[in-house]
């Protein structure tokens, strides 16, 4: 079967509990990595280069945006953030599932240079639930938690494009299933040619 | 998430084990229902209507089929066999996930008429090991065993349109691969466009 990893595209609403859950997948499972950021802003204290982000200058990163070394990339507050294709490529060659935690416009944009990637949605339980844990998180004033719930709303508009719907409805129970539906990914035909053409040679190699 | 069961057609080279798999399937898990299917031949002794086949006369058999009312059928040796709709749409129904073990032609016929059914192909780890089996089993003749790798060698141009590809290694493994693949099957969004209509109509209910 194959042995090259999956690029993962996980998108939520916020309020959706994704960061956890990632985060609980990287620490049970061995076969993930998370996908490193670039970024042109300074590292802050206790940053490492090549674990929170790869850290370089505008030059370097508008030279990778020149040469399509970016899967995605984006400017806030001044400062480029970008996904670098390299580090996803070397995992994924590595046989690790990459894990690129994304909006849902990026997210498509991705599954167009990457067909065989795998979107995942995650979904809270309800809407209600979604705004309670907004509200919950305390950290967030009333005007953000709205501009949020209305980013929800659009964002359901584009959630058929994704492969597949999990509804953390309980951290525990969502993890295994988002893990058995990466694992099952792998076994799908069109991610398994190279086995289905040796299998083939050795059909015309018993007859000849 | 949703209820409905999903139909799995499940194909596999003669000697790749699938039989052996479905059956340990059906008795670890209890979301399965094994396809019953119909026929106008007489009922062996212990053979119990509903349980081996529906056992009917030809006048009922022809008459489903001017009906539309068998998935697929075919005629042996003078007598029809085929696969009655009423009892694959009664488990699917009541959220079965029922299996249909059948060859290449029919499963690719059935995947038209039920776009949201599951095709998976069983494979043995290589051809030599096919061979192997299918001579261990000791209970054909060299002709038989030839004309068995030839069909192999004619259905495995047809497992790229199959949706899943699961190799036979190991019984206990690949049965638990299986199990993984269609559970995660039930997450998939074409499967759960009625839980993105509900969270689309809960967003909408929320900006009123």
């Amino acid at each position: 079967m194959n042995h090259r990893g999956i690029l993962l595209v996980v998108s939520g609403f916020a309020g959706s509990g994704k960061g956890t859950l990632m985060k609980e997948l990287m620490r049970r499972y061995d076969n993930y990595a998370f996908s490193v950021s670039a970024t042109t802003r300074k590292p802050r204290p206790g940053e490492v280069h090549g674990r929170e982000y790869f850290f370089m200058d505008k030059d370097h990163f508008e030279r990778m945006i020149e040469n399509d070394e970016l899967l995605e990339h984006a400017c806030y507050v001044g400062n480029y953030y970008g996904t670098p294709k390299f580090y996803v490529e070397e995992q994924l060659a590595a046989g690790k599932d990459v894990i690129l935690e994304i909006e849902t416009q990026g997210a498509l944009m991705i599954k167009d240079q990457y067909p065989d990637s795998l979107l995942l949605f995650v979904m809270p339980p309800s809407v209600t639930e979604l705004h309670r844990r907004l509200v919950e998180r305390g950290t967030e004033t009333p005007e953000v938690i709205a501009s949020r719930m209305e980013r929800g709303r659009q964002e359901v508009e584009e959630i058929e494009k994704y492969d597949f719907l999990v509804v953390n409805d309980n951290i525990d129970e969502c993890v295994e299933r988002l893990h058995g539906t990466i694992v099952s990914a792998h076994y799908a035909t069109k991610r398994n040619m190279e086995t289905i053409e040796t299998i083939k040679k050795e059909f015309q190699e018993f007859f000849e």
